[in-house]
């Protein structure tokens, strides 16, 4: 038996970058998180320490810098495939990349003012490896709610279930959603904000039986509505809202005062894609 | 010499209520985090134990509840009042009550359908104590940036002082803001978004030459626009954006690539204030 | 009418400094997160941006780490004085100072080799004004529970109280205490260890039928047992943790299966003094 | 083409439980946050709403306590085995369970009486599936800094690097350590401290030249330490502290003064194991 090294990788993460485009008086505004792993020839640095095939960290960050300059700053897909083919292609014994990047969007207040909405998080994930470039955008914090138009019944019962069937709830949640991109271009921006528009119409348009039920609904809307994505996989907690017994005062409470809850919440989970969809070239739900 | 009970008070905080209004299909929505707190004869407890004029804080958690289903939820500034009104009229023992509402704005997208917003979060704090009663509204998390038009420079320098003087910066804070209203009636939606609007405005169309300028102006702004509104108070964060030394890779960086900082920050603390405003009745900064 | 400038103050917030003193082979090790807030003459840059009397937050930044430096670091709370001194002495239209210090503790696990302390964050303010100079010492986030020795009954009930009586249950809290000291020197690191110590003994050596008598009870104890100390503030949240009803499972539940609750909680606040002791030169509770 | 159902789990995420064992008037505590997913039969409920596979997320809450009181709870391993085990047995259309537990630590101060540790919170994951069943136990949050025996030279130089090579730095990290058990049965107690130990050791003992030395260093510690585990995997947060510049104030800094950075980090995370160790049943490293 021995000890051995087994898959690793490094990087730096969390670069905070702002990018201010001065287009005369009229500025543009980027603000992106930037994160860097880069995976290849590590053992040497694992065994004894020796650096030589370890870019350091400190430079993924000044490239990132420096490309936002050369570069500028587009899509942050596109931002993300350039920083991640560069690493691959110049230094040879990296043989993948990772960049993971967090895009904040700002609502314009003047020609050089700005608000910053916080409704949720656009995210994108380009890797690149030995199996092939793989483009994934996402969401994160996207807090939707019905007020109704939700049920939940019918479901089995054990000794420990005490639940009571419900015929009309709030359903709220915070989106967590992920989806893997057919190829390695497209409209990104239109892309996004396509697929933003078809999770929001399919939390809305359906009647739900349960989350799992409006997870596929969103899903689906998702693929129907853009054809380059070939998957999309969701979180949703399901964020409980619990009806106040008011009959203690002599209140009726006909869905109208609800306790927001914090923990426990639900947890649901699932991918939704296409039947003839290319794999995956890496793992990219976790 | 003896040990003696001093300033004290008590309360539940942090009760989440989510009030649906079910108009025919159409419904409406207010998410609110309310927290109360009492002070009066409160010696006994303190001594002995002794509960005889201690209100559970879990009374006050119902009686959220309960007043949201018999008084409707109108503007937070409205609630507060009518909830810290209640705790000193109906308990003899209670001198002081003290209503603090943080209040989460949801966009619709339907009939019953909602988005939940993060630019800021409302807040309002109502005081009635033996001096008076006193409305409080606030903003906090509101996050604004100006691109230019912000200078640094006619500083005192001692012999720690290394900052270069600065003629072109990205100036950004995080607003909270509170601002104490002269009387106990206004038109409370229509105040929160004329002073809201007038923050926005005054940072915006201020020319900088220090954030406590651009303070001095935010406020002025919200007491010019705004009648019924006595005082403002600022807590304005300078969140710093440092200009990237691009030179090593041979690149100019004419104010568009910067590190959004995390920590230190600055921070710019004041009030502005009506001449002839009425004094507050109970500390309200802090 | 005139819109004037209220009170008001600046600063550099939350510069983080790590101080290792290289004692030989042994190291020590002061981990520190201080913020400085000063007042004085401050009209000028308020009004038009003159910064003439504005020492930069950058300077104050570069004095935490010179005097680190330069002074060493000894107790926070002497940091505190040393900063708060220089900075009022130093500059003449500077009159007040406040310095806040928030220390992290680690456990020694080698001779240059440490392992971070979590259980609580240690603090210390200094305020140095015309009124005079004020030493505060505390400790957040100190989470103590006990199992059982405590009661809660004998409350007035009104229209919305449905908490039963309860002769047995958990009391936990997480501590956030702070206390004034009467003079300005002191062996603070034996002061600090005491006063911990005499918060532990008094919560621990309660039997509490109030969360507000087992307040006090920590106060007193600490004036007890530290003649150096006039007065002791406490905000206490009480972290609910509520009993399961396990009858639905034909299981009982002699207080042993519990909820621990995140929100709401009860929040009780108070301050212990001694009646012979000096009135504070600023406002400090909060 | 047709628009498929993928990969998918459900269950309750973060069920808060504390535990009081009351053998006489000396209690015992456990404090754990306890999270179930399951998978199986599920596409009914996806496609239709049709619920009657699903085991209500609320009834995982309610076994959780119950089983608390049925069973006891004893180490984090043990009773995720216990509760993992419970619905893929008890349920048929549940093919695979997943069971997560953070523990929280208490330091006892009397019979009854305790304080929050923070140092780490230890954790355990339970996969039940087809493919076998697999124990995973781990830590977070464990906070380790060496003051000195820590280089970083030799590294590769591309444009982008200004990075200067270092012969004497801060190594500080936050552990975030799972490790893989060969079997499903162990001295989980003991296994833990004794894994714990040999992560510190491993951290303390090495002469650093990277991270990713530590990195291997402290999963070699382990595997050499506990021959029941097969398989440690590392994320390591290079929690950079930055040496200040000190030589505008005339004063030297010899690795005594340093700025404890937030962002960027460095991310080192690699994979330590046992050439004979069997695979893995299901993912586990995210």
């Amino acid at each position: 038996m021995a000890i051995v090294l087994g898959p690793n990788r490094y990087g730096k993460a969390e670069t905070r970058l702002v990018r201010v485009f001065r287009n005369g008086d009229t500025h543009g505004l980027v603000d992106l998180n930037v994160s860097v792993a880069l995976s290849g020839d590590l053992e040497a640095t694992h065994a004894t320490g020796d650096n030589s095939g370890v870019l350091p960290t400190d430079t993924m960050k000044n490239t990132v810098y420096a490309f936002a300059k050369e570069h500028g700053v587009g899509e942050p897909e596109e931002f993300a495939l350039l920083l991640a083919r560069h690493f691959v292609e110049s230094q040879p014994q990296v043989h993948g990349a990772k960049v993971s990047i967090e895009s904040y969007a700002w609502d314009r207040l003047g020609p050089h003012s700005f608000s910053k909405r916080g409704d949720y998080t656009r995210t994108a994930v380009v890797n690149v490896s030995d199996a092939g470039t793989q483009v994934v955008s996402g969401v994160i914090g996207l807090t939707l709610l019905n007020s109704t138009a939700s049920e939940f019944h019918g479901f089995p019962r054990d000794k420990y279930t005490t639940l009571p069937e419900a015929t009309d709830r709030i359903l709220a949640t915070a989106v967590d959603a992920r989806w893997r991109h057919a190829g390695l271009s497209a409209d990104w921006a239109a892309s996004f904000g396509g697929a933003l528009d078809a999770l929001k119409s399919g939390f809305v348009g359906t009647y739900s039986y349960s989350l799992q039920q409006t997870l596929m609904a969103m899903g689906t809307s998702v693929l129907t509505e853009r054809e380059e994505i070939a998957e999309v996989r969701l979180a949703l907690p399901n964020k409980h809202h619990y009806l106040v017994d008011l009959s203690p005062f002599d209140l009726t409470n006909e869905n109208e005062v609800f306790i927001a809850g914090d923990r426990p919440y639900g947890l649901i989970e699932g991918s939704v894609v296409r039947d003839d969809a290319p794999a995956a070239t890496t793992e990219w739900w976790l």
